[in-house]
């Protein structure tokens, strides 16, 4: 067997459609269009259209999951260590597929794509977007690619509120479904970190109610709400593991506000860095789409919600995962279960915390691999 | 037995010393004086002086922890379900004493009070101060008011450090020690959120490098601060219990970045209430001596540390404490056992999370009596 590689050199495709008058009308009631789709896509869809699987990134993903942009690009996709021959995601047998969310800033159409109506950034007139509404335009992608039934539908975090999503409102659309790390509704503390960082956006001088494009951009609020959320992201233990109380570029204390603790430089640095690659607006946004996520709420109950799902599932959460901890995972899992749908569920021991979605790539790789073929499989 | 009461009105007092070119100099290396201290006292000191109880306080709190500074006045002091007639800190029996911090803002020297050096504030000219400061102020109040050894020093969260300090610093000055909810160092995890808090507050333009006094105060990065330290003080089944995903003042999702939950709309309050009695310096210099807490770097090892303490302990924590966990206790217990010191543990099953130092009145209390009677009846 080979060993596993890389997709190697890979490009952004755009989808655009919902063009007036024919816009696409959103669960907020207003209507978007026309609606731009970053996409990319990696191996070779075969021609019984069935081997296609669909990747769904989290907050700050994009549509580049796998392999570089160019010869020189040293950062690959976001999901690298999972997508390509001979990965879990075997591009030598799978059509993947990943594209950008709508709301977001990596190319698919969000507040700082320009508002065809007055041909300036939509900033915050831009409509509240929904998982719901990522997943009907993802599904206009599917559509337009000619896919009648996706192999799969994977991914982590608000990526997994996709998944869920897909399930229930294209159930006859997906045959096998992955949510990782994720919740059928986001939890109180969770909104909770969600709504410090858009205070923090909020409060910068610069985010000017978010009609900032071509200004100096909200960046102090940007990194600290990306602060925040780093922290949510990692465990207690593996940031001891990390950083303890080691001191940056120094033996003893400082006695002042500048950076004492390598944990305190490694968070303006994740701060800064973001800063460069998101835009503020998209934080606000997918954000709060994520908050809004609650099956049971718009659907009566979580068992109402699934009542007619067709998939097999294999649910993951990582027992580290505070922010989307294991019990939200087991709520899924048993209303599955009572509506008799097929669910694998694992729990993996890991001390990466949230994270874990994007680092534990060997268990992850195992139980997916299997899940994956065993599915393909009972197809062929 | 008559009902628990309370202290009723009380007086902050102040001390004052370290009167040039008498400075006290601090753990940093720099001299500070003079130095006030804010303090209140309920109860009386016996004529042996032998009955005096230091109760000492976490980030937020000051000297004021019981009873009411008017007959109008509302809110009792911070730690008011514990200290008063027929409390777990009782005034019928004990004298109890409570000082502000340096590098706090009600009325002991800290950021905002006047440097004499120049006739304005301090600001960021104001020397870092750190647990072992505290205690040594502390110190010379106990000294001042003629009190040879304390009964007990008591507190939670960054009081609980206070506490050990205490100990360490002065083992022959305390006969019982209760330091709950606390640790012996601050873990990464909480250094981090720490720090977001004061990147919060530092990058708010008014903050002017610390120099906004008598103009526009650092409000809304004093707020954030407060918000993400309000969710650590909670558990994630706190939250849940006590707002869910219940709207606030509305029925169905708003679909704008205006307050739609319940959970935000209690940061807010909290954050905005916070601003009106806290100095946003003081924020800052207060964590930083959290972050700097470390009895094993100060001393070698836990056990070095502890080597001399002679008081014997009560250590408190709180099974849903995530700021301060468990574990973190079980640390101190473990190493002061080594060294043969006389330890009571408790892990209190709450949902309350870290704050259950401040809500936990009837488990608290029903240990704390018992402690101090006990080493009381021994005493006499």
């Amino acid at each position: 067997m080979q060993e596993a590689g890389s997709v190697g050199i890979v490009e952004t495709k755009y989808l655009t459609f919902a063009e007036p008058p024919n816009e696409m009308v959103l669960e907020c009631g207003r209507p978007l269009g026309p609606i731009t789709l970053a996409y990319e896509t990696y191996g070779e869809l075969n021609q019984a259209k069935d081997n296609a699987i669909l990747i769904v990134h989290a907050l700050s993903g994009d549509a580049h999951a796998a392999g570089y942009h160019h010869p020189g690009d040293k950062q690959p996709g976001w999901w690298d260590i999972m997508i390509g021959p001979g990965k879990a995601f075997d591009t030598r047998k799978y059509f993947v597929i990943c594209c950008n969310v709508i709301g977001g800033c990596q190319g698919s159409t969000g507040p700082s794509s320009i508002n065809p109506q007055t041909g300036r950034p939509y900033g915050l007139s831009f409509p509240i977007v929904t998982v719901r509404d990522w997943v009907n335009t993802q599904k206009v992608l599917i559509d337009h690619l000619g896919i009648e039934q996706l192999l799969c539908v994977a991914g982590g975090s608000s990526g997994g509120m996709q998944v869920l999503q897909w399930v229930v409102s294209y159930p006859d659309r997906v045959r096998l479904a992955i949510p990782i790390a994720t919740t059928s509704k986001l939890s109180a503390q969770a909104i909770a970190f969600n709504e410090v960082g858009r205070q923090a956006i909020q409060s910068d001088p610069n985010w000017r109610e978010g009609d900032y494009y071509g200004k100096m951009v909200p960046r102090r609020g940007l990194a600290i709400a990306r602060m925040i959320g780093h922290i949510t992201y990692l465990s207690e233990r593996s940031m001891h593991q990390k950083f303890g109380r080691k001191l940056q570029d120094k033996t003893v204390y400082g006695y002042n506000f500048l950076t004492d603790f390598q944990v305190e430089s490694y968070l303006r640095y994740k701060g800064d860095h973001f800063v460069k690659r998101f835009d503020a607006n998209s934080y606000l946004y997918i954000t709060k789409a994520m908050d809004y996520f609650d099956l049971t709420q718009a659907y009566g109950s979580l068992e109402e919600a699934f009542a007619g799902v067709q998939a097999k599932f294999l649910v993951i959460s990582f027992s580290s995962d505070w922010l989307f901890p294991t019990y939200q995972s087991k709520e899924i899992v048993s209303a599955l279960r009572r509506v008799d749908a097929y669910v694998i569920f694992t729990e993996i021991q890991t001390d990466y915390g949230h994270d874990a979605f994007l680092l534990e790539s060997e268990q992850l790789s195992s139980l997916i691999t299997n899940f994956l073929s065993h599915g393909w499989n009972q197809k062929a």
